[in-house]
């Protein structure tokens, strides 16, 4: 009974426009009732294909959620494939025929007489009203199982599930509490991070376990369902504590922040400011920092040296070292984080320069970054990644590998 | 043969968070080639439901494709699911296993043992090569029907069907020839577009007209689909033409290229260079123009002023000038965009300040945005702009203004 299965009705759905959103707010609202949604299907104005998926969806889950296909037009087949489905008539209410007619008075308007079909419900239906629209939703439970059938506009469909079918569910439903962690991970490729920690994971069940990869950023979902909030936030400790003990200096996040807002909130902690000087990155660190409200706290600019010429000009690189080791170098890299510190004042730099290619100008390698960071104490440190892909994941993974190098000497981990 | 059903696999992909835009991409594929999506599934990493699902979709569509779980780890079960479902084997391939560790070698890494997961195939299945990632994809017939297994991550998956799947499918499929034109327009709300165009599109079926807004960016795809090309050709002008003379200075892009191309290109051609002064932006202007691969050509280089103190420093604008007008001022708009050219010696300059929000700094509302210019003749232009929205979509209202002024005074459009 604890799970559940939406399905979005409209062909309009399965354009490339269209995206069904309605699914994400049942799935947060079914998600807090201890209900995991295990499938979601998107399927067209078909009546044949609509029955087919209900009967299907009956079979795997205690609740299943159509969402649209409740208009009053020739190709709004939801409620006859429900009927269909579960080999029940369709019945004319007047009931909801007089609110339908109502509502059209108070707006001036006569009801047009296709909106009649919008008054018929699946025998045995419990009507959920619906003060934002003409249709009506309907409840049935059929063999132990729940069908629910919502209007497709947001505005409709919201209110009245929280109004309508939360407070039903609840009361049918065993009190579960989830509690969750979201960790984001750098520095390991997808695979051995699941070497790393799936002897942990595997083990449980409960909370349950997923892994989500992007160029540099590895997210970890552990989600625990239990009777208490006590017996949840237990679990996850379970499970979750070994796992940050395994990923130690990799785990940036334990919440889902991005590294930008971390390393934000640890220069604001330190009152400390920061600058950057890119080369193959373009602006990506600067845009990424700057993409959080409030880092004008401890952002004061940066410089974007695409030419070797900027990199002197801008920077103060000396052209000597550009000759000898290319501007794709661990001395260029130094010399621009260096450059960026002296002309902004900030207490800290960071730098990227390199081949994001897809051809190399400097002889290095596509892929070859060099990440610089300097702080008020000591010299430059410069780290070299030879990063896989095409130019827009190696300058996602430069960007980030340059954010993390940051965050790492704020909370002085690991240090040269 | 003609219907396809897409399964996107991931238990991630039935979080609140996260929603599948892999079936978009492929269903605007499909549709080029005549085929219609039907349905689509959004399912966990769960071995005996995806084997239903897969059994399912081979009883109504033509076919199937399987987007996602052919990860190295645990949970990723698509390759079984499909080989359950045919009553297939799954066997080790050497082939695929070598180019895994090769791909590991090259970034100096070694193969982690999991990985060897991703070398098995279902038994009789083609293997799409990957080049983008671990996991190759994989093609199959059956029964008449096709299964196609692509990776998740967009960036695998998108040349991996284009490249691989499109051109299997288009041998298989009754012979149509489309043509399409793909406008890019800037500086209108999607409404007042389409109520410009409309008269002109909604005449016609074929070609298929659809249109996608993003901030600053709207997109019309026209699509004709017919016996030769000549008649697809002439269909596409007869609707084409007219709209393209609606749209006038406001259609940047006729190929889909994006904004930072189409300047790139202008550049080029007349041999001039580029340099930014960016406030609120950050570093997004600069961003986006090199992620063009050989954008060194025309960029000089940026500088992401996001402080009073650095306008001044880094670009030399008058601290009398902030004071009296603030930094979200004409004024200091024009005296960043001067600093840049001055300071870099470059052909133009584009500049950005304003107030992206959440809360203003200066007094001028959320969403005010001046955009600055200046070539070698005469004196810098300032734009000012009200942009709706929150700090994402104003960030990116404000690149897509600054990149539009520069477009269209390196084409001599209406120029003050």
């Amino acid at each position: 009974m604890a799970d559940a299965e939406i399905i979005a009705v409209g062909s309009e759905m399965l354009t490339s426009q269209r995206i069904d959103t309605n699914s994400l707010y049942i799935t947060d609202q079914l998600n807090a009732l201890g209900v995991e949604v295990h499938r979601k299907l998107i399927i067209g104005d078909d009546r044949a294909l609509l029955t087919d998926a209900v009967q299907s969806a009956l079979t795997h889950a205690g609740i299943v959620i159509l969402t649209g296909g409740l208009g009053p037009t020739e190709d709004d087949v939801t409620r006859q494939a429900v009927a269909d489905a579960l080999n029940r008539e369709l019945v004319f209410s007047q009931e909801i025929c007089d609110a339908i007619e109502e509502r059209f008075r108070r707006r001036q308007r006569n009801m047009a007489e296709i909106n009649k079909r919008q008054a018929y419900v699946v025998a045995g239906a419990e009507v959920l009203p619906n003060t934002n629209g003409t249709a009506p939703g309907q409840w049935i439970v059929n063999d132990g199982r729940i069908i629910i059938m919502l209007p497709g506009p947001p505005g409709e469909l919201k209110p009245l599930f929280a109004n309508e079918c939360v407070p039903r569910l609840t009361k049918l439903l065993p009190a579960q509490v989830i509690r969750a962690r979201f960790y984001r991970v750098t520095g390991f490729t997808e695979s051995d991070l699941d070497a790393l920690i799936a002897p942990v994971y595997t083990k449980y069940a409960n909370p349950s376990t997923t892994i989500l990869a992007s160029p540099g950023d590895i997210q970890i979902h552990l989600r625990a369902r239990c009777g208490s909030a006590e017996d949840s936030e237990r679990l996850l400790a379970e499970v979750g504590d070994p796992i940050e003990a395994l990923l130690g200096r990799h785990l940036f996040s334990r919440n889902g922040e991005p590294l930008e807002e971390i390393v934000g909130a640890l220069l604001r902690e330190r009152g400390a400011t920061l600058s950057v000087a890119e080369s193959c990155t373009g602006g990506m660190v600067g845009q990424r920092i700057t993409s959080i409200a409030g880092s004008s706290d401890y952002f004061v600019g940066g410089f974007v040296t695409y030419t070797d010429r900027m990199k002197t000009d801008l920077l103060g690189v000396d052209p000597a070292l550009i000759s000898q080791h290319t501007a794709v170098s661990k001395e260029v890299a130094a010399a621009m984080a260096e450059g960026a510190r002296a002309r902004t004042g900030s207490t800290f730099a960071i730098s990227i320069t390199g081949e994001a290619g897809p051809e190399s100008s400097t002889g290095s390698p596509v892929g070859t970054i060099f990440v610089g960071f300097v702080s008020p104490e000591g010299p430059p440190e410069v780290l070299r990644f030879a990063m896989p892909g095409d130019r827009p994941r190696i300058r996602g993974f430069a960007t980030q590998a340059a954010l993390d190098l940051l965050r790492r000497r704020l909370m002085r981990l690991d240090e040269p």
